[in-house]
């Protein structure tokens, strides 16, 4: 009966005339932030809305329309009621349970972290009110983006033990504008209040990564650069920290997480190939890597990023300026004539340098223009795939190029392997090359074909009896 | 009896399985771009349409599959009719006042400004045809966004005196993948009509105090530079008001429009702390200031931005190319040796100088792109406030080291002090100052609980009696 | 009874009213990537899921809580199936045509390229089970999208012969939180099947049209500055080519670019002026080129942006550098004075230079913040189009300046028309200044008026006959 009152508005032919005029009653225990953000949320949706609260008459201000009432009144008029207290003052309910009976609770609760409670809050609340319905959901809304209008086509989880319950509640979301995910029983209670408070799960991984590779490669470049001439000619370059050393590591980070984008795929497809199957899973460890290649894109980005402004400000830094002033007077008094002499082959090696890193830079902005989600999400999966696949192998391409350019002329220089070790760059080359390398094989004509033929279904040993068996039924 | 009928398709349970083939019919009057989209995507969504036109057979191309009749002939066939000509036109509808009796018009008109009519459209059509039943709405889409079908997951609004006629208006929108929102009786017209005539609203404070704070250093600056250059010294440096002044206005206009996006918080909270409650309102100002936050962030990311791009062309400037010519020249004339002791202090603290910009900017950028609506719906309620809250005021801190930095060996010089005035950028350190020092006395642990446990619903002086009353019922 | 009608819509005609409780089945032919995520899906959503497999009992994860059969299993036991696998796979289902009578196919297949099988996918199928009621649609689905819950408000496609048939697939996808668009009869199927395989049809035009001018402003730079240069001088400055040639080309071409976005709206308001009617289409050359204007100004930013990083890298260059040293070496050897004298003109103009570049570009880049899909959405019609049109033509005029002052000492010299040709920034000025010509003329009050009242639909030769008609039926 409870039921009833919620049909859908839309379903108006169904009922005599008069009745649809009557706008469903919804309850809302609670006018905080959002209680209020709620409740101006359902009336705009057409719905009656009530307050319950502790003082019905100085309760500060809800939204023009809404009735307040107290907590027993307003349980009494509404056949859903939206539970908007913290947990910690849930007790009161109690005495409200005759009240409630056969109504359905909404509890959109959230705790400030996680595992502070054995119990979810929902289970809690439905111990604390067995006669009721207890739906989990909707938690993962804020008071803001209710207020703000915003809600048009987000998702939003329910859980909940009586399957008419989520069914009143799916209709009221339906109606504000949400996409409703069923996650089954209240046992689920527990997830949907623990996801709130994800805190970017699927950047640690990518973000541990880099700090590795940066904490490496800053240390390395450390001793190689600010150390060795400490050590071997007692100059102090330490300046070079701030810098010069961070747009090495910059780089060379970003480049070698790019490869660390564009690597499990091409271990995916030489073990698709391996296996004459695409119907076994990828083990674990690589699809959860593969999971997480966009953030590594990003965070490559980012550096890569960083590298561009610190590239820039290069001319204006103190150490420039006096070593470029230095190097004039030097010449003056030395009266060499070496400087003015043009190296035509110098300038054709660091424009090309610049300017592949400058495309480089560009087409990394293009992969990272396409992964907002608005932007995305308006390609055709081939137009997503043609950007991030085709133009991603051709970035990394150019990034690579870019790098070797740096060292052209170096690589054979004994004095570049200071102590012994090669120089940072030359390091940070070699996973990008591997899959370079990987890549043009996976290219390869008669490769290409036996990938495409094992992604469209074909199986080297197709289970043959039972196809037949299945045919037979 | 037409109404009834085309009841959304949910409804399939109502009508012998037969009727649903045939597709509910839909009228337009007006056939000018607006008109002729929404045929296209009515006809996609699965209605008939039929176009009334003044010129039936010379009426210009519509969307192919729909039908084009006199207005008469239309208003005849369909229950629900959308008005696409502009309020000028309106009178035509008088002569059709008998085939409209209980029909559904929708008025999607706007005008070019506002108030230009005593009367909303809306009411203006009502009075013309009062034996129909008009609906506003639909008004802020723009034929283009019909055309392109951007519509998916829009809010809408609605109003309208009949709730079945709204009703009728609200179905066709949800299956045109439209979310709506219903605004009441058909008076909430005019301030729908004036909806799509919002010209960025909440912008206006926020470019306000950036004008103004622009305007005043500015001119400050004007003075203790060139000004005080020319009365002192005689020297034209006027050249510097194109980039040099704009490259320090910049840096500390963003810096201080960043701290009024954290300044509220803080007054915010000591507010509650001193009330000892969190169900009091916010001063109107408080609230006012807190809703442009956002806005007042992005104007001072633009100006950093600008602040970035002014850096970077630094070098390549007349008068900075000059200065750096005659500097070696000047040292090569005079033989000092004085440059070419390199200072080690000067190299690093300039180094940090800058690094602490580009990680303050490199930062911004991230707020910023957080903001962005699609990224910002992506995020949970914790992702979006650690992002904005956490890293802004990590972002606040870093920018206002940046600008002490800057003057670290300059505050005790009286010779910075010209004409008694401090220099720009110290003026512009108080104010994030003071937030950084209000932000750390709330991170102290004893202000930090009790904040918290106010903003769970705690109450310094709960409203005792009334708890009581409410518990009893 | 009220809770009867509204379960899930989709329920209701197909089961008992009891049965509510029950959710639907679903069938899904094939466990592959899209098999499986789409499973998860509905499984989310509420429905039960029934797999059919060739091999039931090994045939790799499917989604917890899903079924596995035979396929002639799983067809019995669902009314709708989804058919997942590849078209080449698509003859099994001949031996399956008795279980699949009446039954509601969803063929959500694609192929690898457009145009390898004569008959659409669809249609193959139909014609292999002809009992069932096929329907094409939800194939721009990815596989990706479904598993990560990107659905939200996205549109998708779908046409068959049975409207029943769509009827019931229909309510499945809204029930998704999809939104759709009808597109009739099964003969649709091809277009449905091509569509994901489009790649950016609507950026051919602008990038061939960008490409063309930078092909021919590269050859005729490289003609007046490097080939010129060797000819007449015998100096070899192909270095050039790289940075330099490059760094001129990109503004040139951006420049025109952002005047062809503006051109066509100039000439389609003086065709509406000449026509005295907006009812009449625009010439389809037009309309292309209107349509194309997003795509044309987002290809002019990004030549922008690489003309802004071009321009940020000149002074590390090492001709730059070089021409830097030997500059002051020169002046010094020769004792001159003239580099000390500080041009204060030349101060201001290079300025200028400076500032109206980056103001254009700062504009420039909040056109194009405006044109991503989540922030356009957000702006009323008229914020979009203050942007666009007002800020866009203030964009062009303030680039435009730019280019003048650029050349503004140079203009009269003879040695700037080397070999009689003007160069490049003067032939790229032609395009713009024409446009803004274009448009004062139409801001002038008199042709202001008079286009407005076109717009609104005023006719100069209105079709009087028919109004009359049309008012007496
Ligand atoms: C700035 C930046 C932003 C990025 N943003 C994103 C982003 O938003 N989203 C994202 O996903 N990545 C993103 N990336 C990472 C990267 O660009 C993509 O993951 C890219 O698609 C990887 O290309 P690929 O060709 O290696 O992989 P894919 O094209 O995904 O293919 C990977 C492997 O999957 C398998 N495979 C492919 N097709 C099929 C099939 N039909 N059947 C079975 N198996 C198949 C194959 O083994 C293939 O090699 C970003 C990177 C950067 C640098
Ligand atoms: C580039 C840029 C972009 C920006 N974009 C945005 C944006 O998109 N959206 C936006 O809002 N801001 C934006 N900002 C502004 C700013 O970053 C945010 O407003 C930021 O959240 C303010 O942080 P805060 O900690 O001061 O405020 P908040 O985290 O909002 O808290 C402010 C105050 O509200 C009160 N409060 C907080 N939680 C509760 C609670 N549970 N109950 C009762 N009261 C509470 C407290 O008094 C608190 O101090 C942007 C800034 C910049 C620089
Ligand atoms: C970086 C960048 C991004 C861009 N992004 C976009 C984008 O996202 N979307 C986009 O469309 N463009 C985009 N553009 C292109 C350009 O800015 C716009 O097309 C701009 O709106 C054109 O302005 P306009 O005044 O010439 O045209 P409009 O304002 O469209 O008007 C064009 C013509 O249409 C006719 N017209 C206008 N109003 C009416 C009316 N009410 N009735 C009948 N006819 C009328 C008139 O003849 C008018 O002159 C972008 C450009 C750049 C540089």
């Amino acid at each position: 009966m409870g039921v009833e009152s919620d049909v859908k508005p839309d379903s108006v032919a169904l009922h005599p005339v008069g009745a649809t005029g009557a706008p469903e009653v919804m309850g809302i225990f609670g006018t905080g932030d959002l209680g209020r953000s709620l409740g101006l949320r359902l009336l705009q949706s057409g719905y009656r809305v009530v307050y319950g609260s502790r003082r019905p008459h100085s309760c500060g201000p809800v939204p023009q329309g809404a009735e307040v009432a107290s907590h027993a009144e307003a349980a009494k008029e509404a056949s859903l009621i939206f539970v908007c207290v913290h947990r910690e003052h849930y007790d009161f309910l109690t005495t409200l349970t005759p009240h409630l009976k056969g109504k359905v609770l909404v509890d959109l609760s959230n705790n400030l972290k996680k595992g502070i409670y054995p119990e979810a809050n929902a289970a809690y609340l439905q111990r604390l009110v067995p006669g009721a319905d207890v739906v989990k959901g909707l938690n993962t809304l804020s008071a803001w983006a209710l207020q703000n209008g915003l809600l048009a086509g987000k998702q939003v989880y329910l859980c909940g033990n009586s399957a008419n319950a989520k069914q009143a509640v799916s209709e009221m979301a339906t109606k504000l504008g949400l996409t409703v995910l069923d996650r089954g029983s209240l046992s689920a209670a527990r997830e949907l209040e623990d996801f709130p408070l994800r805190l970017f799960p699927e950047w640690r991984l990518p973000l541990l990564v880099a700090a590795c590779l940066m904490g490496f490669f800053y240390f390395y470049l450390l001793i190689r650069d600010v150390i060795y001439a400490y050590v071997e000619t007692g100059q102090d370059i330490s300046y070079r920290i701030m810098i010069s050393l961070a747009n090495k590591v910059f780089p060379i980070v970003s480049l070698v997480m790019l490869s660390l984008c564009y690597l499990p795929g091409c271990i995916a497809a030489f073990l698709q190939l391996y296996r004459g199957t695409k119907y076994k899973r990828f083990p674990n460890w690589l699809d959860r890597w593969m999971l997480c290649r966009k953030q590594m894109g990003l965070v490559a980005l980012g550096l890569a990023l960083l590298h561009a402004i610190y590239t820039f400000i290069i001319p204006i830094r103190y150490a420039v300026r006096h070593k470029l002033i230095s190097r004039v007077v030097d010449e003056m008094k030395n009266n060499k004539t070496t400087p003015f002499y043009f190296d035509n082959k110098e300038a054709w090696g660091t424009d090309s340098f610049y300017v592949l890193g400058i495309l480089g830079f560009f087409l990394y902005l293009l992969l990272g223009l396409t992964s907002l989600p608005s932007v995305g999400g308006s390609l055709s999966w081939r137009e997503f795939s043609f950007v991030q696949s085709k133009l991603g192998h051709l970035t990394l391409s150019i990034c690579t190029a870019h790098g070797y350019i740096y060292g052209w002329n170096k690589f054979l220089r004994p004095s570049t392997y200071k102590w012994y070790t090669p120089p940072g760059y030359m390091l940070c080359l070699i996973v990008p090359s591997v899959v370079l390398v990987l890549k043009i094989l996976l290219l390869l004509p008669c490769v290409d074909r036996a990938l495409t033929r094992i992604r469209q279904g074909w199986e080297r040993n197709p289970p043959l009896i039972e196809v037949n068996k299945a045919s037979s039924l």
